[in-house]
């Protein structure tokens, strides 16, 4: 599904993502990378000098194939009500705790890493704020009456599908793409109110 | 608000939960453990030989302060509907992602650290178990058609919470007990159906 990387830094990038979701931020180094990367020791270090430069590369690299995903699957728009907004959800998550697991992995672990590294937080952050304000505007058109606090509680449900599914209780055994859309239609009718929906 | 720790054991679990919290799954040594706790070197090494078995310790030690805090609240008894159960879950959220953020903190990094450490799921998934029964007897007390598959929805949500207010977008401002409690709501009411809840 991913973009191959193209050059050495986007190699390096995705070599890290990969080694958090094998080996945690234990298992990530400079020359943990140069290895599993098949590069000459000493390139990691020579793109990224520092442990933060590193970490801050695999967050900006992890938004860039984020950016590729949500292109290749075109602009969504959902379909009417709380219906077609959870048939939109439901195979982006589904994608999220199965194909694409490990990458998932890797933002949860630069999500707790960025608990101690404010630097990281903010690059973090600032790349993760661009689907929620996708989530505002879809809850906006399906008739939300507080878009809002619905964005963060619906972003807050998103983040739960992912760390349940891959971290959590449910990492033996991931929800199916039915089971996902039939939770995200009771938040969104929850939302919604009783008339929405189909 | 949770215990002290009453013997050497326990407090070299409290602290191995404490570094966790602070400084993450790299932070975690036996020799950290040992300055941390003021202990001589070697008392950690000596408690737990391995560091599986001091990760061991920690999520133990975990499970027992959760069944601390549980058992000094009293057996939950939810009021009636959706609203009661939205009014006994949003403060335990709300302490969890203010006053016992640290705690939640360790508990996220020993979710994912048993992601690749197969011994390390088996005691988490079980200490885990306890609240998905729990939730899904209240769940079935307010009248929920599908306990089960709302359990799990309502431990991902949770999760969800947890993850989202101390670690993901909204770990700048947690967000208030009132918007805990409004979010259980709508979701609860969308599990429920339209008459149920105030």
């Amino acid at each position: 599904m991913s973009s191959a990387p193209t050059s050495r830094p986007e190699l390096i990038a995705d070599t890290a993502l990969a080694l958090l979701a094998e080996r945690g931020m234990r298992g990530l180094t400079h020359r943990a990378v140069d290895e599993a990367a098949g590069l000459p020791l000493g390139s990691t270090s020579n793109h990224a000098r520092t442990r933060a430069a590193l970490l801050e590369a695999a967050v900006l690299r992890l938004a860039v194939r984020d950016a590729q995903v949500a292109s290749a699957a075109g602009a969504p728009v959902p379909g009417p009500g709380a219906e077609g907004l959870a048939a939109l959800l439901a195979p982006a998550m589904h994608h999220s705790v199965t194909e694409a697991r490990d990458l998932t992995l890797a933002r949860l672990e630069l999500a707790l890493e960025a608990t101690r590294r404010p630097e990281l937080r903010a690059v973090y952050d600032t790349a993760g704020r661009a689907f929620r304000d996708q989530l505002e505007v879809m809850l906006r058109a399906v008739g939300s009456a507080e878009p809002e606090r619905h964005a963060r509680a619906l972003l807050a449900w998103c983040d739960g599908v992912l760390f349940h599914s891959v971290a959590g209780a449910a990492s033996a055994s991931p929800p199916s793409e039915a089971e996902l859309r039939a939770n995200a239609l009771d938040v969104l009718r929850g939302m919604l109110g009783a008339g929405s929906g189909g």
